[in-house]
């Protein structure tokens, strides 16, 4: 491990192999430590073909993620080569995401009607012209009554007025009593002019011609005043506030029928690949079924964006490029899933050179480390490229593009909540490399939660994934987090 | 409180003042202990003139809510009278939730294309008729061998192979290899037939026609093998798992372009009263916008139901039959708010009296204790009514149509998580009754949750309702929270 001949991807020396194992995507579980131990472990390697090989390789491909995540040392400015290899740069997580971040554009504020604004974010501030309640009102049923009437009411000696007439909710003929007088009301019915408070029917006698009051009451008591609760000219929502139930209660009562929000962004979601076939075809030998443009179109509605499933890309240069030409144009942010790393020549590879702008980029993650990122177009339509392969897609969904779309939306909370676990089994992980595992988090009884991976860490697992709840993040400077260990978990709420 | 001369909602007598201003839906605030002070307060009462109250009340109208919650003696099996009154029986939440929820249909499930199923409950045993992965492919970027032909391999002596071709991923193409032999493989490419290993290329010199393998590997490394994921006849997803972006990348692995799925409840939410008018219109003197149908559509939606805003009924006993009865034969719940227990002649009630099967029920809850449920038609679609007024109408919504809609969509939660947090203030409630108030939750610096009570518990107040992030729960049984005391929350986050 300290040795420097070990470094680059390309390298077969001084790597320990349990590492290696979780450098492949391959969690070391038991069944795996037991395979290891009868093969013969690879020991360090010191010859001179190293150098050779690099050349061979970054002559007509970028390196491999798979073997790519062999590498231990992912220092971008290590001068050993390995960090640039074909073009590809190896940078961190959070260096791909503030590029990304960085380069989302926001869309403009559109009006909606109120109910179609629910979840998102008001981008107006809303003002109210009106005052509510808009009228002096009853706040339960009762008497409406002028306070300096009562000032001596008690039990024993109740004050007697006399009751004009009944008002009830809704009722638009404005009244009005004078000394001596009372006016039986219902809650949010119009207080009577002269009236300056409400006498609960529970402290009278309750009398229809004439109505004896048990007790004094200061003014103002159970009415609601014309604008107690909003007075014209008060901030009804700020700019920012998510629009949900209250705020349309509220949005409507001050008579707003539609609102300024930031609106969803419009995710076109595309795939590439020879080998994927539409999900209702039959699959020949050696295909695979296009998941990821349904999986990440799902991925991206939860996150809270328009996704337009595009689906597999013709596996054709120029086609291709005007596809994702075409849809550049019509969406915020363009997606793509694709095994561009891998096999050569690389159509959607070559395509995205054609568009100009994207690079190729090595994060230091894994699953999936291989990912594209540029902008397209004179309005700069950001393109983000994740891999191909299913599991790694979604992970890669959840670390760049949803908070990418949270940050579109202008949420103010653009990552997931994430929690300790003491986690159930010893974890190992690549150094260097944040590693992304599903898993399955539950309380533990005595408090704080527990964590379990889910499978052996190999991407390919789909029915394994479906399980979890979380993914378990194992920092880049961590290569073992032992049975017991704390380590971060993000439970995967769905809309959450 | 323990004379029983107090009972009935109708009696004036024996009730603590800061009680009732509770039991009318306002929260002791300094500002109303001042006023309160201020004024003489009332007394006990035990005149004879209650009897002839209640029977006057009782002839015409339903106790109206605000009076109703002077209540002390929520008991519906107490003999006093005050707890039947103009067949309003005042029970329970626990009670008029168990006869929502017990009367609420399962909707059939129903087949959708795979994203459209996204957030609901799988209702169908999906089991998988492929393998996934659907042949033996390399699980990286290697050379496919025999491991037979790699057991002594070393660094010091490494075994030497005659590479046969290079096979990518997508290729159609079955090949072999002999012993002695060795393919190039991508990740995810078919395994030649013959080979049982993939010797990662770190592990090689990387040759083209001749490849140095350093190590021995045990037969099955790195190879994912067919069906290791799913085999054919597996379960992919169970019947009631959510449908999240997860299982649907797995059941379009499986071959599945449509699943069956418990569906969205159909919710029409309509308001009920004379005072109502549309958003967009005018408000006359005494007249209110409605708030409701667009509240409450908000929130069915973001409970998970497709909603129906049908708006403002007509203020007459037969279209509102009609409409009710119409919106009844194509909804699996109808919502109505309705201000139906104040002001006579109420059209709702008779309309609703008038549709035969609903009955109006006073729940020991506040705000707005006046409820009304029942079945309507041949195949019993449930009537909600709750209380007109806009925060009591949401709080209602929460109490009992939420989990209503939860369980149509099959939701084993159908409860809001409740936390305990420490009281920032005095809160008062009333004996016997549920109360809701809405407030503000944060999280302690010394850990746990403290809540603030938002406003002084007037249930108009829409703007202060609008600032809030949960509800706080007082128990019937509790009538005071001290500052500093625990009380139940439940925060009030969106789609959670």
């Amino acid at each position: 491990m300290n040795d420097d001949s070990t470094r680059g991807w390309f390298s077969g020396g001084g790597r320990d192999t349990s590492q290696l194992d979780l450098g492949q995507g391959q969690l070391v579980t038991p069944r795996r430590e037991a395979q290891l131990a009868t093969a013969e472990r690879p020991v360090p390697v010191g010859h001179d073909t190293v150098q050779v090989d690099r050349e061979m390789f970054a002559s007509d491909r970028v390196p491999s993620p798979a073997v790519a995540t062999g590498d231990r040392t992912p220092d971008p400015l290590a001068d050993t080569g390995s960090v640039d290899v074909s073009g590809v740069r190896l940078r961190s997580v959070e260096q791909h995401l503030d590029e990304i971040l960085g380069a989302v554009p926001q869309p403009a504020p559109i009006e909606l009607a109120v109910l179609d604004a629910q979840g998102l974010l008001c981008a107006e501030l809303v003002t109210s012209s009106r005052a509510l309640p808009a009228f002096d009102q009853a706040g339960l049923d009762g008497y409406a009554v002028r306070s300096a009437d009562t000032t001596t009411a008690t039990v024993e000696v109740p004050t007697v007025l006399a009751v004009v007439g009944e008002t009830t909710a809704g009722s638009a003929e404005t009244t009005a009593i004078g000394p001596g007088l009372a006016q039986k009301v219902a809650v949010g019915a119009m207080l009577p002019a002269g009236a300056d408070v409400v006498v609960p029917a529970a402290w009278t006698d309750q009398g229809l011609a004439r109505v004896q009051v048990y007790a004094a009451l200061a003014p103002g008591s159970y009415v609601r005043r014309i604008g107690d609760d909003v007075s014209p000219g008060d901030t009804a929502v700020q700019i920012g506030t998510p629009i949900g139930p209250a705020q349309i209660s509220l949005l409507a009562a001050v008579g707003r029928e539609r609102v300024a929000v930031r609106p969803r962004p419009r995710i076109a979601v595309l795939c590439a690949g020879d080998e994927l076939v539409d999900v209702g075809a039959t699959v020949g030998p050696g295909q695979q079924v296009d998941v990821n443009s349904y999986a990440l179109a799902a991925a991206a509605r939860d996150a809270g964006a328009e996704a337009y499933r595009g689906g597999i890309l013709p596996n054709d240069r120029r086609r291709m490029v005007e596809l994702i030409e075409g849809q550049s144009l019509r969406s915020d942010v363009v997606l793509i899933a694709g095994t561009f790393a891998t096999g050569a020549p690389d159509v959607l590879q070559e395509a995205l050179d054609e568009l100009g702008g994207l690079s190729f980029t090595q994060v230091a993650m894994h699953p999936g480390p291989v990912h594209a990122f540029g902008t397209l177009g004179p309005t700069g339509v950001p393109v983000i490229c994740v891999p191909g392969e299913p599991v790694a897609a979604l992970v890669a969904f959840e670390v760049f593009v949803r908070p990418a779309i949270r940050l579109m939306l202008g949420k103010r909370q653009l990552f997931r909540r994430t929690v300790q676990a003491v986690s159930a089994q010893q974890l190992l992980s690549p150094l260097g490399y944040r590693q992304y595992l599903h898993g399955q988090v539950m309380r533990h009884p005595d408090g704080g939660y527990v964590v379990e991976p889910i499978g052996d860490g190999d991407q390919a697992m789909l029915a394994r994934m479906a399980r979890a709840n979380c993914l378990i993040v194992v920092d880049e400077d961590v290569t073992e987090v032992s049975a017991g260990g704390l380590v971060t978990v993000m439970p995967m709420l769905l809309g959450g």
